[in-house]
């Protein structure tokens, strides 16, 4: 199996697909893509082959087929590997747990426009201006707040589901990367699961990953003009 | 199981699961909202006793616990009526239509901005002038029609995976009634699939109800200052 993904600093979409892979000790062949996302690109050159949609992360098997789109994989993989509790085992449980990462896949656009993932940056005085200047971008903070703390606090924890790290703590991780880069105010209890996830062994290869990229792209740096 | 939904005319994504619910004659409660997005409105309000995420569809136990999101209430009812073949039977066809499903979920932005569902509508001069105006639009209805011909080719047809409407269909369907509004072209695979779209008991009993709504709600009218 191999998972295409695009840079570890920037592509979120990639970070949940790849972490929730690792997490569960499933294994894969990575392929990297330089997320330039300009016509034309090498970067949808090579997806042409892979898939229509033209996006990561995508999940291909050794005889072409293919998976694509973050929900979609972790449902796949959720099928294939029973015996990993990628979602929760308890019916209701598992039910809100797809409510929150297809909340997550379908909205958040103000956090996701103008908090775009950037794991290396730190950019706590942009995100403070940002944070004031766009309301919308305050509710989303706001409602990642309150879905955590939640969840948190109906499953006791640590996970947003119980004891056990899931599909839905993968789909969040990027925004703790967000919530790092950019110093977003979260109370208490979400910024110690924000702490959490970093630890996780899965996310912090991830983020270690990231470190080690030497790529700048214009194009997903709206803050800055070089590292 | 009470299912939350919008004005029939306009709430694309209440359409999707209604429309499921419909289609596998799984019994519920419909509770319709006006879809008026202003903040504060009555729409919010009734949602705030139901579910923290604000938006429709949602699906309501009898004791209260609420599953939002379109694609999670798929999984829930699937899970809930393992008779019921919501998706594919075969695995890679289930993978592949929950890839599609995901893509609709999350991407279409053009054409849901330029050609938002109003299924009484007849818009065609408008859906020229945006096609004419807006690559975006143009590329995302590219799309749909190689993702519409790839999967009924793949399948047989008539539905987009085989001899049974499921989920994807139902995701679908929405699509299919801006192409009537706005009389987007399609090649005639693509627009033969509308057609069977439109005529779908469960899709055409929806077109009814919304025929005979008598509703106008500006905020969800760019094109229109009455009916
Ligand atoms: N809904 C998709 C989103 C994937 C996505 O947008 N990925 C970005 C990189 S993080 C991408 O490939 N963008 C290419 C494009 O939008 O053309 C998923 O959940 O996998
Ligand atoms: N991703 C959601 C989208 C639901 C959605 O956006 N519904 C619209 C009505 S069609 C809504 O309730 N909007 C309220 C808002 O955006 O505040 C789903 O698949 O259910």
């Amino acid at each position: 199996m191999k998972l295409y993904i695009g840079n570890k600093n920037y592509s979120s979409w990639s970070m949940r697909s790849w972490v929730l892979l690792k997490a569960f000790g499933i294994a894969f062949d990575e392929i990297k893509l330089r997320l330039l996302l300009t016509p034309g690109s090498a970067f949808y050159k090579a997806l042409e082959t892979v898939t229509p949609a033209a996006r990561v992360p995508v999940l291909v098997e050794d005889d072409g087929f293919a998976v694509w789109d973050t929900l979609a994989i972790a449902e796949y993989i959720a099928e294939r590997h029973p015996e990993a509790a990628i979602w929760p085992r308890e019916a209701r449980a598992r039910g809100r747990a797809r409510s929150l990462c297809a909340e997550m896949h379908a909205g958040f656009n103000a956090l996701r426009g103008r908090c775009p993932m950037n794991i290396e940056a730190r950019l706590h005085e942009v995100g403070a201006q940002q944070l004031e200047a766009d309301p919308a971008l305050r509710r989303d903070l706001a409602r990642i707040e309150e879905l955590w703390t939640d969840a948190l606090q109906a499953s006791g924890g640590p996970w947003l589901f119980g004891t056990d790290f899931g599909a839905a703590d993968a789909f969040f991780a990027p925004v703790a990367m967000r919530v790092r880069s950019y110093g977003l105010p979260l109370g208490p209890a979400a910024a110690a699961y924000v702490g959490r996830l970093e630890q996780h062994p899965a996310v912090a290869a991830w983020i270690a990953d990231a470190l080690t990229e030497q790529d700048f792209i214009p194009e997903d740096e709206p803050y800055r003009s070089k590292r």
